[in-house]
């Protein structure tokens, strides 16, 4: 079951958009993906701060609140476990990328979700593609997806994600996940200067590692440390944690991967009803 | 006057845009700004090459002959000097990134644009935001203009346009426009491997000016060499060139730029009617 809610209330098929609109003419709008579990969207004070500070960044208007209100209402209608979208543009602009934007538009679906996914496991291969740590958008979930897409092309059929280095080399992230090394008891992650989103289940398998007695790095990662590691794991709002199986048709290790998960799974979940 | 089409048909209003659609979603998509001039949309050939080879490379389906015929169509619907903007996107998908697409949309608009902005002149502040050279999104000109957007925010009240580097430092290109140095007889602008679109205008201006002697150099330029230019100019397809008088608050100087006017001007407005 798929429902829409677009600019105030509920709507069967298409969305009246204004066709100034920046985020279609320009991906000039932020957005957020939840995880939906017994009618209450997941962890949303931590995405919608998320949310907010990345329309602060970009000058859009964004009334938490109303926002808030609709996204909980929405929720509740979900029967299952779903994933709830809210997608916010800058709205309508006049000609010039600098304008200002009116009347931003506020799109939100709810979609099922098949929670089999929440702990699936992945490959990766590396994508030519670059993730850009000199510009801010790499650390804002934005609209303007395309690298993403592309590198997801890349390696479409012969792994499940792209693994992406930044312009200096480094690790940085899959495309749709952050990227996590476990060897022995310290878990590291590549830092927010490394061309990362800041991940809500990237901070939260943080702070619960911190609190298990791990020791937490964020930092700079060799791609060359995956190999070496002794579990490789993505994260992300929906998919919880995915360990990595292969990387570029290497096997990956995983050692300690169902301990691991034993102790962060209850943890991450502890709020789902 | 402005004057909708999408799919199809000319709209009043709001668009009728399936709440899936790549393009809105995740900057999915490619378009062209075209200028039109007697009813007629300029250098069509040269944007629809473009525009077609950015769709293949993005696997997003591309009806070269209908789309050309719609353009055609709608750009005699122009009374004066207008500015036509052509937005293909890959359509509605299945969540996730890789997924193909289908129903691709297709938007187009016509609006008024002011003649005498084509060559106006333009000052320039570097922005921190740096265009991603290893993405070759950089290349193609996708919906995903975030990193654009922010750069003008950046420079906004201080600039016209913001000066992008490359993420090695080099410049590349503003972030509507391609950059030119003119040095004597020599014209160089830094090559597409430097994180550059490869502007329409700027093809031409390459090719008039080495029919016209010039010594022209694709490659690398230091952000240094643009203030020791006897003229920086900008190209793009609605404001032609655009001499630059200010990079950083430096005065730039402009020895030679009547000519250079002179003698290009009538040859990028020669289907002009």
């Amino acid at each position: 079951m798929r429902v829409t809610w677009f600019n105030g209330g509920i709507v069967d098929g298409a969305i009246a958009l204004d066709p100034r609109d920046r985020g279609l003419l320009l991906g000039d709008g932020v957005f957020e993906t939840l995880l939906v579990t017994g009618g209450k969207a997941q962890w949303l004070d931590r995405h919608f701060a998320r949310m907010g500070n990345a329309a602060a960044e970009l000058g859009i208007a964004f009334d938490g609140g109303n926002i808030g209100k609709a996204a909980t209402d929405l929720a509740r209608k979900a029967k299952d476990i779903s994933v709830l979208r809210i997608t916010l543009t800058r709205g309508v602009a006049a000609r010039g990328l600098g304008s200002d934007g009116q009347s931003p538009s506020l799109l939100m679906s709810l979609d099922a979700f098949d929670p089999a996914l929440m702990f699936q496991a992945a490959s990766l291969m590396t994508s030519k593609i670059r993730r850009n740590e000199r510009a801010p958008s790499s650390r804002l979930k934005t609209l303007s997806y395309i690298d993403g897409v592309m590198a997801v092309r890349e390696v479409r059929g012969r792994a499940d994600d792209a693994l992406m280095l930044n312009t200096a080399g480094k690790a940085a992230s899959a495309t749709i996940a952050n990227v996590f090394l476990l060897k022995g008891k310290s878990l590291a992650t590549p830092s927010l200067d490394q061309g990362v989103l800041p991940g809500i289940m990237r901070g939260l398998v943080l702070e619960h590692a911190a609190k298990l007695g791990y020791a937490v790095v964020e930092g700079i990662i060799e791609p060359e440390d995956l190999l070496a590691a002794d579990v490789v794991f993505l994260t992300n709002s929906l998919r919880v944690i995915r360990p990595v199986t292969h990387l570029d048709g290497r096997m990956l290790a995983q050692n300690g991967l169902e301990d691991l998960i034993a102790e962060m799974k209850p943890r991450l979940m502890e709020r789902m009803s």
